[in-house]
């Protein structure tokens, strides 16, 4: 299997790494010393820093930042062989897939759950998704062929699958994902000057906070991207936020407790109290 | 030394389990299995479900929810020997220590920055304050061996201490750990179906909503008592959560990575970058 994946960062380099023995890897990245670095180590077979006039792969990943990633596809397609297979490994998928599935008909969207808060190739390590699960995003208009490749890529990396429709993705990773990333971002806002008293953040404080470190460019494009669903999240959670205001305001003790127990089981039950 | 330690929950067994041979124990709690199972266990010498007419100590701990300290205090103080210090450890300082200074002037505020999800005597520890911070909140009324014996107690228990005037301790706390338990208990409100997605649930979701799964009684009674410095901050996150709703509504993209990219820093510098 040849393998092209455009954009070395964490998780692209991390799939080069991972499919080492398995796949015959060209990497291309805007960033020549990344390309060479790549190289040097083996982590890629050949690389480039533009795409190659023929791109000779059986299937090409897309691991770019999600606000680049169909404007990437828009230059990589016309260089694809006939039947080669492109997938993409971006945080949103509604959008992406509806793009992509236009301009070319190989395409099947991807999205593993697995990260750091750490970008970059320097961060990519083979083992990143062993364990982990990866979302692949057919529609009806899918070729099965396709879609048995990119589960292929991705149980070779030791993930498991499951398969979603690209808007209930995007749905469920609002609430999942990108709604506790916003409201760990904003938590800094009140933060500001704790640095002078770093001795007394507890557990609790640095894993709340600990998203807060998160990429600023791919949640940039992350939130812009989910937009609607972001949004109308950020609107549910304020209403939220103020009913327990004004409970407290109010003294209503026994509502605040109820209130608290209600969400503290939900927590509970979510990990069976493992979490 | 010998110290009697009212409440035998997470907190004041772990104070009792990490004196053991360096203190002689009284364990007083309303729950006569909890008494029966820590004298058998050789946690506490002895122990009783009511206070002993004359108790018999050089240090009283107060180890009982926020909204019990003062009541249990009121009942604690009248039996208490001439000379004894009265501490505590709850989570709240500033209502908490105005109104027991009144009652008792060997009186000296105490709190450990340390616990865990799970309350109860059943979870209690030997080493759950070792290399913890214990803020103690002495005022201008305390006396200089009290304060003494206070820090004499957090030493020997393996922690080292910060001394913090009352309010100034309730205003950083709200930052530090009120705000944070409060926002992502309310995280839970948006997440109530999302168990029939359970594999989905990456380490960024996890992390961020494990003090959701804290206890409702200790919340209630922290919100309740810190409750104007805790209002005060919602308002000050819900009107930077609105403006950065207001940025992603707009697509204002390069407000955005800003207003990312600071919040991002905030967090990295505080950890230096290793949290």
């Amino acid at each position: 299997m040849k393998i092209a994946i455009v954009g070395l960062g964490l998780i692209g380099a991390s799939i080069a790494r991972g499919l080492k023995g398995t796949a015959e890897i060209t990497g291309i990245d805007c960033d020549a010393t990344t390309i060479d670095k790549a190289c040097r180590e083996n982590v890629i077979s050949q690389g480039s820093t533009r795409i190659p006039e023929r791109l000779d792969c059986d299937m090409a990943v897309l691991a770019v930042p999600v606000g680049s990633i169909t404007s990437i596809a828009e230059m990589v397609v016309p260089h694809m062989q006939e039947g080669a297979v492109l997938t993409d490994t971006g945080s949103t998928k509604a959008g992406i897939v509806r793009h992509i599935e236009a301009i070319c008909p190989c395409f099947v969207g991807g999205h593993p759950i697995a990260g750091k808060e750490n970008p970059g190739y320097d961060a990519s390590q083979a083992t990143l998704f062993q364990g982990a699960v990866s979302i692949i995003t057919p529609t009806s208009g899918s070729k099965k062929d396709c879609i048995e490749k990119v589960e292929w890529l991705w149980k070779s990396l030791g993930s498991s699958i499951t398969v979603m429709d690209p808007d209930r993705h995007d749905e469920l990773m609002a609430i999942i994902s990108h709604l506790p990333h916003l409201l760990s971002f904003v938590s800094m806002s009140i933060a500001k000057d704790i640095h002078i008293h770093r001795e007394l953040l507890g557990a609790g404080f640095r894993d709340f906070t600990r998203i807060a470190a998160s990429d600023p460019i791919m949640w940039r494009d992350i939130f812009t991207a989910n937009k609607d669903r972001v949004l109308k999240l950020i609107d549910d959670y304020t209403h939220e936020l103020t009913k327990m205001k004004d409970i407290i305001k109010g003294d209503r003790v026994a509502e605040l407790e109820d209130m608290l127990r209600t969400y503290s089981s939900i927590r509970r039950n979510l990990y069976d109290n493992k979490g």
